[in-house]
């Protein structure tokens, strides 16, 4: 075995727990030959879930808690209060250094309050923004911060843009990835306060490659590889896009359905439109790293079925195998001392 | 003829002025038998396009220009300079009491910058918001701000609430609207600054029917009549809504052309499909207008058709008839009378 890479799931945490969280980071096992699992959860249905999988006893071990954290406790109080839940044990896995990364399809606040609480930043990182991935006409997107710190100032922004473009050129493979800024209009003059203040700050970074303002418009396109916005802006994104498409898919859907010849007609195109549709399927890139933590935290959405928990694990072995804190660390220090 | 309501249209604004322009201000005359149109716009392309309507020439004028404002002049240097221009000659008269509305699919920054500079704002009103009906699975929703001015004050918020409200109740006929400002969640304690700070004050509008926060996830499907938002938010939230249906409907398209099987298919569902699209198509509610000035400004989209232009005209007269500048300003001076 090349590297150990000790991966956290939350066996309790999202709708289908524990049943397809436990399916999906089990058929992790096969795909990634490094990789060990530990399951935190409750003893009983933890270990029901168990029982219907064979693999390697060496590789998975459950560590048994008492408590869950609900989707509606308010996070940080629930951090504090429910020290024997599968969250906050798993989150100290992480902090005392006994696994590299943790994924979570429970409670969004909880897990990234408890990232950055228990988990802690990387030296010199202000704030970790939670950073998923959005599916384009062109292939994926990073956006950054989606949730996780509203009201950001332009430094933190800036890292925002950095860490993405780490991210996006190592996990992802993309050269360069072009790096933009969202706004409300292309011309230099336009954009909020924040805005105005973060573009010159991005036009002197070295090491990213900044293109410059885009346009909500312009995001589903594909027109830039690694998005930067403050959280609230980020959040407003992402559950638009979420939003939009699913509202009109169920539209076309109810369209296909209201008369016979409608019926046929969709028999003929649904192989093809179930094709393309899945293109537009965020759960095939896993869940959304919180990145600049002493370690990996990864929150996979609520509704997470096994691929998603699957693909949300292999992204932590991807995560560690190409050592993306050490390069984050160097890039953020690195700009912090030539200030 | 009860009452005249005259309506200047820039004959120069908008990616299809003149033609589609003066075709659709021409287009409303049989609609409304009350309006009376002024064209503002360069002489001979404004004769060429008159010329080819019958039309009572009582009730159609023009004035000419010999500017035109640029989409990509800087706005503000625009309205300062250009004072010859079809943009600022139409707002003046709407300025002077010459006119009571004006609509233009030009410059967005022109007209919204001018319109604050020359009509200017309602007496009591801080800030006057952009305000265009969206399009949902249950019908149409009011979006404001919408990207007149960013970086609001939660004062401003408030008005915009009941500007909307308003607007929503006496020109849309919906009893009660539903206000909702726009949040990352739909708890309490969730928001940026600006959220958290404006929620108790518009719980404390006696004149409104707020429901509290709405997700961006569930703009799309209609939960609220009114949606309030500063105005870098509502613009995301409408070029996102713009960018995720066209950018899927095109994928939808090219999935339909790809194969015989496919084609076939199309054929049997496009008179259906055609019909659920069209209910997504904002141009049929006409353009967003510009509330809380002492007169109406209205601004269509840049690619602007007869059609829109018509209902935007149309718009105008209804918000005359309905005396909605003297329903604003009663309900914002009142409000700032029991402080």
């Amino acid at each position: 075995m090349e590297q150990n890479i000790r991966v956290v799931v939350d066996a309790m945490g999202g709708d289908h727990a524990p049943g397809e969280i436990v399916k999906g980071a089990i058929a992790a096992l096969d795909a990634e030959k490094d990789l060990t699992l530990v399951f935190t959860g409750l003893k009983k249905p933890l270990d029901a879930e168990l029982r219907k999988y064979k693999f390697d006893a060496g590789r998975v071990r459950a560590v048994y808690t008492k408590e869950v954290i609900g989707m509606s406790e308010p996070p940080v109080a629930a951090i504090r209060k429910k020290k024997d839940s599968s969250i906050v044990a798993g989150l100290n896995m992480v902090k005392h250094g006994e696994a590299d990364a943790f994924v979570s399809a429970g409670s969004t606040g909880a897990v990234l309050a408890g990232g950055q609480l228990l988990v802690g930043r990387l030296k010199g990182v202000e704030r970790p923004p939670l950073a998923p991935l959005i599916p384009t006409s062109k292939g994926v997107s990073l956006l950054l911060d989606c949730g996780a710190n509203v009201d950001a100032r332009a430094s933190q922004l800036v890292q925002f843009a950095k860490m993405g473009s780490i991210y996006m050129e190592h996990i992802m493979g993309i050269k360069k990835p072009r790096v933009a800024i969202v706004n409300i209009g292309s011309e230099e003059e336009k954009g909020n306060a924040l805005v105005k203040e973060t573009i010159p700050l991005l036009k002197e970074c070295r090491d990213i490659h900044f293109t410059g303002s885009i346009e909500a418009r312009d995001i589903p396109y594909g027109e830039a590889d690694v998005i930067v916005c403050e959280a609230f802006v980020g959040n407003v994104v992402l559950k638009m896009f979420e939003g939009v498409s699913s509202m009109l898919l169920k539209e076309v859907k109810k369209t296909l359905m209201s008369s016979l010849r409608t019926k046929i007609g969709a028999l003929l195109i649904q192989p093809a439109l179930k094709k393309t549709l899945k293109n537009f399927d965020a759960t095939q890139y896993g869940g959304a790293p919180l990145l600049g933590l002493n370690g990996l935290v990864v929150k996979a959405h609520g509704s997470s079925k096994a691929l998603e928990v699957k693909h949300s694990v292999i992204q932590c072995v991807n995560f560690s195998k190409q050592k993306m804190n050490e390069k984050i660390s160097r890039q953020i220090l690195a700009a912090s001392t030539s200030e």
